[in-house]
């Protein structure tokens, strides 16, 4: 059967399942989940039925322990029901999880894994949150990709509602909640097939009903309470058979089949690697590449974590397997070993015991920490815990991707190691949050990966420093699978929408040689070269790159489009990538801008088109001189006078080099210096504010809406004014108990971000 | 140094050490930690000083998140602060839990461990609640007694200023929490050794304070919160090593030593079993038994079982080891196996990777589950561990203490199997809640522990199906410290304070051959024999009992102390057994009736003083005819008409033989059916409420008001009396809307527990 293929995020796949196989839907929104409860929400205020034709029901509750306790009572009522979170949420609802397991509920919790707030909050990714619930009887599913989000979602419903187990279906936040990928979508077919309307009928038999009354959730003393506890084992002993089993029927109907650990990688690897989340298709990646070159690796990806399967996992290892690193993504201090880590040493021990491991050498394990708060994960790691494997004593307990230089639990790897395939455009847009770039890139994942053979993927990285301000797009797009869920390191194409980012971040540290460079620039390609820095010139000449200019700005103020950009920059991109023929690309372009625009009216639609043929004829290759002649260079992050710590690490973060510092960097404990951010000058607006002192009423409301502070009043007495310089403004005081006094309203313009909040409250 | 004996329960001991070296307590109630927060609240109220002279500040939250997150903002203000807690509270401090110990905040949770909610509520003991945390980055410290509760609450608090890690100090709940036992109390002047002021300053000079400002709980991005996390590592390498320096030091003060994991057994012991908990003291007393006798065991207990230390473990165990039982108080369904075995299995297997095991062969890790919900742990039960590890292939992730049918993981044992020391006064005495004999056995326990060299242990269970209702208090005394933390199964002293009981429950079944029976009866020496059912009657010839009755409801009522017959029960059990010379004994206890009621008035203590003297006077041996007379036996539970399943599991559960249900008996969900209480007959009202119809005004309160729904009212048609007995009340309705109907009040007899609330609310 021919499936729809659509690009769309992990959450949005997850929802989609869950939304259409449920009738009850608690929320509460914590990031990276949030979107999961809004799509739910959404579609069931249009309306949308689920496969059973019902709306369902979606309630927003006050808190996770809220909404967990809700999903508790709806399923004790008889409704397939479900609900999303995500980290201290996940943390609200262990309560209420353990009682849901204990009486055998089929739910499905979906979680975009995310970093529990220890030293630090983080929004982040890790498996934290996952393992702190590992304890309740739960099983737990991971997916590791927007496909399997999708695919594991209908599975673990499959599962649940036949083996009375509650699933918790996770994913890594961020990573693949949000990132964006061309997936196959199941139909309602497909959920119809592996959804048994039997066990659906018997899951809404086993309610509370004053028809036929039970009583659950009593309370049991000693002499009874570890026999009933007990009572549970043969369903936590079937569960594994039962998730291979709506494995095994998936794969009939959409011939994606997976098993509850699936083995990557040479027959008779020495070299294993297992773990769980979207890391393991990084090392599946690597995997095949170095097997490809000879090298006798492995990667074991967990699916079915919980209830652990001794048995499936000791049969999915090679029997050739001499060492085994199980990477975790979580750090739990002062245990012997992370959670993984410890499951796979028992599991071996215990495959011994019982005579079951045909290994040909008892297997060494080692385990390590990796992406903690979603720290890049990239093959080169991959690579360099194989490498690690091949020592006489490999590092137990490390962590990979930092330095540590305090215990010195990292190992070594080459950065410069990559897996990228040439076949695959790998695209980088720097833009402005406010600029419209993200949008336009997603897009353009659209055109390509719906209009295309091609497969897509689109990560969007926002500097949650602070608000409207940098953001960075990383696409791929190629004729395979994309399994490369890392950023971007070698870019064939880079976008920088935004001129005033030259002097401030490294844009082209990404850029491979011989890649395109394509610049937002209100220079033209004769005057733009001279007013670059010094390390851009250098770049530019070194990898040889293609260089090309628009002023983008100043079409989009003559179509009419103000300050957006983002239609220009798209037509750019197409325009120079060779993924679409340019004819073909700029229909697809126009055909968005419609669908898109379409409701705004038909003006919007005509200053969007004119906008795309603007930017063709407006497109300028630059010649690049072989010299570089710039008198200036990028600016330091921070100025000389700033102290210690903000140039040691402060400035290094705001550099974009904050992965390189070393773990003697930070304070044990999360303390910070205060008041860090004084150094910090982003220069970011567009447009800053002008204060007009005839016209103001001096009703300081500018000052307080500001919400980076930088618009600062003063009353002062006239003698300060006598070396200030003749531009400085300043009005009497208006003020009665002022009287004589001057004042000011003075904005920094290096911190203001040009959000406008002040001109929209001031009544002047 | 002399130090006080005092005899007190493991709460108690805790609260004494958390109070006096704490300036904020924040608490919120949850048996069975409560007790902890109830005393710290009162001795707060009294203005009782900490060793540092100043008053800790008490506080109680709405719930045990906000307890948990007073304790987080009263550390980082410098405030030495602690809170108590257990079960589904403790589960509510996670959150805070992670970023307290991310925050490296000193502190100690004192928590008494208790069984979380899972297919039923279960008020009693196990680990699932102190296991759930074991991620969150706090130290765990187990108490296994009394004593180490009260020697531990200090060790913590030394470890967690030194260490910067939080410690959650745990024991068992009701086992240890609520057991009473004789131990030395540690002083104010023990614990300004133990506690360095100097530290003390560092936490305070670490507090959050505009005069050094600093910023804490700040949000990291991908590119640094890894390595921040990582900067905490030299904090947990180094916790071990101060917990044991602080044990040094503890142990030069007070002679106790204790160690990270302290082996006990023979030295070249082939079989230990590993576990934490007042089960080990069980083990302990077990391994004493057959090392005696020439068998190779031992037990290794784990007192800091995070941060786990490897080495330490290790070194702990003999060489000798050739299999290991791990024992888990705690089940967590789908994992590969329970905390702490996974955590010994790993130990081992590092320990052979870096080449510091010396054993002599790899021993063989076997896991088990035990003691859940309060299951008792006994030694039969450690010597069939022992035995099952003698097996060639024994089993892994076996239960022990029930009587699994349906998945078969339960290891056999010999019940009759006893390490009961001859030396030790084993007393069981049978009262009803309202009756007085609990805190009469408390003053015995005070008397002899604290008046004697003797050691003494007393445990009380409570029915808590039904209030009003039975409690049996466990007793003993020895010449020797009482490791044994089960209930006694051969009592030398059996003391029925009912005598209705005897139809009911099996007071004999625990009476040792020769044992004393007393009996609180309304038939004399002479009379009472016929009185006894048939299987009562045989247990006493059978095991040779020495029978003593005493009608000590006629004694209270004439010194006019009423139904409170506990001074005079007391009275018999002194002049019975021969701890204390009986004139000293009569001396202790008219000095505790002073004591006690002293502050109520001469009278009252007259009246007990009464009682004494006549307890004295009126306590008769019974002549035991050799044959058995008599025509009735004990009543069956249920009657012969109930259903089925009240028959097979309520029925059991009621006889007290609810341990001997195996797990087939039970739901695997937790599903009861309902209505079984109206088959469980209690009688246990001493008096019951008569209605009269002349003077009732029909208001209906006592309808409303009988806590277990033992009184109904009825109007009914006046036709329906015409086959109502004689003595079936029944009088006018008075209400304007049942004219001509009859009105009845009748009152179950056999629910009704005396006591009194109808009473008490009826207006007439
Ligand atoms: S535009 Fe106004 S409100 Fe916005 S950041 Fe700048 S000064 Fe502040
Ligand atoms: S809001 Fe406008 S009128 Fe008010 S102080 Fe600011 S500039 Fe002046
Ligand atoms: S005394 Fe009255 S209120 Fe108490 S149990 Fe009996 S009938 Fe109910
Ligand atoms: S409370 Fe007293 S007056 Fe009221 S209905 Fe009961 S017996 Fe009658």
């Amino acid at each position: 059967m021919e499936r729809p293929k659509i690009t769309l995020d992990g959450n949005e796949a997850t929802a989609y399942v869950a939304y259409h196989v449920n009738e009850v839907i608690a929320i509460y929104p914590i990031t990276p989940s949030s979107p999961m409860g809004e799509h739910a929400d959404q579609w069931a205020a249009e309306g949308r039925p689920n496969i059973w034709g019902t709306v369902p029901h979606v309630v927003e509750m006050q808190s996770e322990g809220g909404a967990s306790g809700a999903v508790h009572g709806s399923l004790q009522r008889g409704a397939l029901t479900t609900t999303f979170t995500a980290s201290q949420g996940l943390l609200l609802m262990i309560p209420n999880m353990y009682k849901i397991a204990g009486e055998l509920n089929s739910t499905v919790f979906h979680v975009s894994a995310r970093t529990l707030a220890t030293h630090a909050l983080s929004i982040f990714c890790d498996h934290s949150d996952v393992m702190a619930t590992r304890g309740t009887g739960f099983a737990l599913l991971a997916s590791n990709s927007v496909q399997e989000a999708m695919d594991f979602a209908l599975i673990a419903q499959a599962a649940t509602l036949e083996s009375r187990v509650p699933f918790l279906h996770f994913f890594d936040g961020f990573r693949i909640s949000h990132e964006i990928q061309k997936v196959e979508q199941l139909t309602f077919d497909d959920m119809r097939a592996m959804i048994d309307d039997d066990l659906v009928r018997a899951h809404r038999e086993r309610a509370l009903s004053p028809d036929r009354p039970v009583i659950r959730g009593t309370a049991q003393n000693p002499d009874t309470f570890f026999q009933a506890r007990e009572a549970a084992n043969p369903y936590y002993l079937a569960c594994p058979q039962i998730v291979q089993k709506a494995m095994d029927k998936f794969a009939e109907l959409t011939g994606r089949r997976y098993h509850l650990f699936d083995y990557i990688g040479a027959p008779d690897a020495d070299r294993v690697i297992v773990m769980m989340g979207s890391g393991a298709e990084t090392a599946q990646e690597t995997v095949e590449y170095l097997t490809e070159r000879g090298e006798k690796v492995g990667v074991l990806k967990v699916r079915l974590y919980r209830p652990f399967s001794v048995e499936h996992f000791i049969q999915a290892l090679p029997k050739t397997v001499r060492a085994i690193a199980v990477l975790d993504r979580v750090k739990e201090p002062g245990a012997a070993g992370e959670p993984l880590y410890l499951d796979v040493v028992d599991a071996l021990e215990e495959a011994t015991s019982k005579g079951i491991a045909q290994f040909e050498t008892a297997p060494l394990v080692i385990g390590g920490r990796y992406g903690l708060s979603s720290k890049e994960f990239t093959p080169a790691m991959v690579k360099g815990i194989f490498d690690e494997m091949t020592k006489d004593n490999p590092k137990n307990h490390f962590t990979v991707g930092i330095k540590d230089d305090v215990t010195h639990t990292s190992i070594d790897y080459d950065p410069n190691f990559s897996t990228e395939e040439p076949s695959v455009t790998r695209a980088i847009f720097y833009g402005l949050g406010s600029d419209g770039t993200v949008s336009a890139n997603k897009n353009s994942i659209k055109i390509i990966g719906e209009e295309t053979e091609n497969y897509a993927q689109g990560y969007f990285v926002y500097d949650s420093r602070k608000a409207g301000s940098l953001t960075v797009s990383h696409l791929r797009f190629g004729p395979k699978p994309i399994y490369s869920h890392y950023l971007i390191s070698r870019a064939n194409f880079v976008a920088c929408h935004q001129f005033s980012f030259l002097e401030r971040y490294d844009v082209l540290r990404v850029a491979e040689p011989g890649a395109i460079f394509l610049l937002n620039s209100p220079y033209g390609p004769d005057e733009v070269w001279d007013h670059l820095p010094r390390t851009v010139q250098r770049q530019i000449i070194d990898k040889k790159l293609r260089f090309y200019v628009i002023d983008a700005y100043k079409i989009a103020k003559e179509v009419g489009l103000g300050v957006r950009i983002n239609t220009i920059m798209q037509t750019c991109f197409f325009s120079l990538s060779d993924i679409i023929p340019k004819d073909e690309a700029i229909k697809e372009i126009k055909n968005f801008i419609k669908k898109t625009y379409g409701k705004r009216g038909e003006e919007i639609v005509r200053m969007n088109f004119a906008a795309v043929d603007r930017a063709l004829e407006n497109l300028h290759e630059v010649k690049v001189p072989d010299q570089v002649t710039s008198t200036f260079d990028m600016r330091p992050p921070v100025p000389d006078e700033a102290p210690d710590f903000v140039k040691r690490v402060t400035a290094e973060m705001i550099a974009g080099r904050g992965d390189e510092l070393p773990v003697s960097a930070f304070s044990p404990d999360g303390t910070f210096p205060t008041g860090t951010t004084q150094w910090e000058k982003r220069n970011i607006a567009l447009e800053i504010p002008e204060w007009d002192p005839d016209t103001c009423i001096q009703c300081g409301r500018c000052v307080m809406s500001c919400p980076h502070a930088a618009i600062r009043s003063k009353v002062y007495s006239p003698d300060l004014l006598k070396d200030a310089p003749p531009t400085f403004k300043s009005t009497d005081a208006r003020w009665r108990q002022f009287k004589g006094m001057r004042f000011t309203i003075q904005v920094s313009p290096e911190d203001c971000t040009g959000c406008g909040v002040c001109a929209h409250v001031c009544p002047a």
